[in-house]
């Protein structure tokens, strides 16, 4: 049987760590590619901006392309598509929301008028090569999120998305159930389901509970200033906020530039609803006096220049803490961000405020009984969890057995993996290039491993920097050692120590020079080795040592 | 009424963040300072070894310093004692198992002969200036933890130290709780009472809880070789893991520096009881099939050096994680360490093992009911809650409030506040030097907030260093402009980009030079401006930029 008649599935990011989600479909000469997302930054790639998915493969095979699907507007599933549509050209798919949002960012990079867009409404399918995608509609923390049934001569693939299963959604339908379960009496022969969280028992509640619990915290503080931070990409949130507003007659003043930007996409599209002479400007806060005021703001996840940061450490230019401020966290912490966010919470309890951050989440992903009610509906030939930490897609992969699919039809795969499959068979056949590319402002790509160690290095011990003049030929030194140092020590309480440094270095070059065979290598080894161990023995710190030598005629 | 008839309550450490725990009290000319420990350095502190209590004012009172008085053996309440007692001279006074632990470390410190120390029984009390010192039994997560009552001749303030209430504690006795009621009895001027799980209803479990999980996963896991992973300092947790070895007849292996070091002192002093034939050494492993093994290990939290992190990175030397393996986390990380434990757990389910980390933990500290506990017995008539971070402390005072404590009762104080206090009024009645000082390596204050700055800035841009030497008096360009990068770009591929860079300078440089009046000061302003503005122009970043000029004759 030739590989040709089997469809490869390629995740190129989105596994192992969350964020980063791409994944390529191919068939003979056809390639779709579902999501272009990126990832934030883990603590040791220091200065990094963000991380997008390597793009060899994509690169490899630029022809085959035939398009992108986008299944939502997050930064995981959209954001690094002005990185790769620079290179990559190729035509793009999404939702009204989610093109919305992908609009945004291609005008930041002046790409609008060189991608090729179209809006798909849920229920239309799009032929791309050989396979036809269709948009089924889902639940999620943001509008408009959407599951792909790809459509292939080999079978339908599923392909769920970020999603959950909301009853009462509070912007349009529910997930669209029925679908899913035509999908399944035709016969699935994949599904690609969400796995993040697949650790958790039972059933999302509905987005509308955290309505219910704004309710009760305006009514129980009707003489406080609300301030509420919550995720700038949840429109529905940001909804139920205004709302809430609405009925205690509050205003809103929204603030940090992220949420000011979504909720105008948002609004002009229509997926928020805002009441005339509710929102007012932040300039027009004090015409108000507490009790009419709600502020929906960016920081909920404890990030240091994001708005509500800045007012707890006293550093916004317009808001100030108060006893009489009553700060919402609509959020629970990203891990990694537990800290940040404790830092935060004490700093406003510490100006006197009162903070709530218990309801005041649900989470946009599916629990284990609705991954299950996903499986019992598409009845799935083979199970490739995605979206998840490695813990996460084998909780999920325990859940796929239990709803009967064998455990060789289970598929946890890496990035790169090439998983070729059939009615007949599945196996992973290869591996093409996939990982991570760093990126520090316009550059992609050009900070790696060197310049990250570098950074490190530098971060733990600061630089000493060893520059002398030397006489062309005759090596004599015409001006130097001179001894410049940044984040090591503070100077001007250790002029001993550096002047002793020196006097080490100096020593240690004159004794150098004075053999013949003093070459610009060996010159520089002598400054490290001699001023190394000096500091170590002295102070037992290890700065990086840069001697740099120049000649003059 | 003279201040002298007052006791100043001084915390000089250990408010607001975890860590750091040290507390003056003050009367007429005598001092008494409880614990003395270090925190480990926050993200922000780059390069930064620990930090320790600011002592300014112990420094400034030396000659009334009659003791330090040690709590438990933990390095929060301990660690910076080797380096205040090289600057303080003054007797130390700790329980035994506490004495042992801090003994090791002045040992490293060459401190040895110079501190004079007694070790306390409990029930033992020691006159130390206008006070007398009780020690009395608690319950923590390391034996021999002891609270304190300092008698003073306004009256008995008692000093928690971190606590639990414990029953059925694994080594040594319950929680002298008829001591304190006695106190109580007695009355109680002010009780400083943790706060670490004042956010926490209900009781503690006990230690032995641990146990019985330990039973049931050795049960359950009878052809494993079982991994556990806890605290080093965690005596009891390490006791009750051997005493479930030998009840299942297998043999433990000790990996991991610290927590070799902790088990040989404990051992020694007899806290901890191996039957013989049950440790082998890491090298012995071979020996023996994988049923009859125990490991127990540091790296509980993720900490990226520890065994347990470097076996799960498969760079151990000796142990290489296998399908046949079940890793214990007997911990829950600390705040900040999430991420880290995640990812450890991750490559540890990757290589095939199975990890639990359910039930096999309890805190060691007191959670609400206790605290209410201590408030019922003692009756205090001041509550200063110590221990936890703001929200902790604003919740323990809650606590102290439904226990009958009037509001303006309770303080909570920052550190440096001077609380003074007697039977007829309490008041902060001023602020003495309190705050952090950073150690790195040798260095102790040498690192402040310039170097810190600069190591931020160094590690999340690099470094650019334009060097040139011109000829004194003419400012003739002799050698360079020479662009030298640390952490910036990977050089080889952006050969063009340092190329241009050069010529920005260069150009700028002699535009520069021509004018007459060129000091070094305006040549060094006009190379970082011209650099960083063609490099944020066509990079977006703005490394460092450091000009070094020589000058020859």
């Amino acid at each position: 049987m030739s590989d040709n008649l089997k469809i490869k599935v390629i995740p190129l990011g989105g596994l192992e760590e969350i964020g980063m989600n791409m994944t390529a479909f191919e068939y003979n000469d056809s390639i779709v590619v579902v999501d272009c997302g990126l990832s934030f930054p883990s603590d040791d790639m220091l200065g990094i901006d963000c991380v997008i998915p390597d793009i060899t493969f994509l690169r490899e095979n630029a022809d085959k392309i035939k398009g992108f699907v986008i299944t939502h507007g997050h930064e995981d599933h959209i954001g690094a598509l002005p990185y790769v549509l620079k290179e990559i050209k190729a035509p793009l798919y999404a939702t009204k929301l989610t093109m919305g949002i992908i609009e945004g960012k291609l005008q930041e990079h002046e790409l609008l008028k060189a991608v090729k867009r179209k809006v798909i409404k849920f229920g239309q399918s799009i032929h791309l090569g050989d396979f036809r995608i269709e948009f089924i509609r889902t639940n999620h923390s943001i509008a408009d999120a959407a599951a792909l049934a790809i459509h292939t001569p080999e079978g339908i693939i599923v392909h769920t998305g970020d999603f959950k299963v909301d009853y009462t959604p509070v912007f349009g339908d529910a997930i669209n159930l029925a679908r899913f379960s035509e999908l399944g009496k035709k016969g699935v022969l994949a599904l690609l389901c969400d796995s993040t969280n697949a650790l958790r028992p039972g059933f999302t509640p509905s987005e509308r509970m955290v309505g219910e619990t704004f309710d009760h915290i305006f009514s129980e503080h009707k003489k406080s200033r609300i301030i509420i931070a919550t995720f700038a990409s949840n429109v529905d949130r940001v909804q139920q906020i205004i709302n809430t507003a609405c009925k205690y007659k509050r205003k809103v003043i929204v603030e940090g530039r992220s949420m000011v930007n979504i909720i105008s996409v948002a609004r002009e599209m229509e997926y928020l609803k805002i009441p005339e002479n509710t929102l007012i400007n932040i300039e027009e806060m004090d015409n108000y006096t507490d009790d009419q005021l709600v502020l929906i703001t960016t920081g909920s996840q404890g990030e240091s220049m994001a708005a509500l940061s800045r007012m707890a450490a006293s550093i916004h230019r317009k808001v100030h803490i108060k006893p009489n401020d009553t700060i919402v966290f609509s959020s629970t912490p990203i891990p990694g961000n537990e800290k940040a966010v404790t830092k935060v919470i004490n700093e406003l309890y510490q100006l006197g405020a009162e903070v709530i951050f218990q309801d005041t989440h649900v989470s946009g992903h599916a629990c284990q009984e609705e991954i299950k009610l996903m499986y019992a509906l598409l009845k799935p030939k083979y199970a490739i969890p995605v979206h998840g930490e490695y813990q996460h897609l084998m909780a999920h992969g325990r859940i796929a057995e239990s709803m009967g699919i064998p455990k060789e039809n289970i598929f946890l795969l890496e990035s790169g993996d090439v998983l070729a499959l059939n009615e007949e068979s599945a196996d992973v056949e290869g591996k093409v290039p996939a990982g991570s590319v760093l990126v520090d402002g316009l550059g992609v790509g050009d900070v790696g491993n060197i310049v990250l160690r570098d950074r490190q290095n530098l971060a733990e011990n600061g630089i000493i920097i060893v520059v002398l003049t030397l006489e062309k030929y005759s090596n004599q030194i015409l001006a130097g050692p001179d001894i410049v140092t940044r984040g090591f020590v503070y100077v001007r309480e250790s002029e001993n120590l550096i002047d002793n440094a020196k006097e080490v270095v100096t020593n240690a070059l004159l004794d150098c020079l004075e053999s013949k065979n003093a070459d610009w290598g060996k010159i520089k080894m002598v400054i490290k080795d001699s001023l190394g161990e000096y500091l170590w023995k002295s102070m037992k710190r290890s700065p990086m040592i840069l001697p740099i030598i120049m000649e003059v005629q």
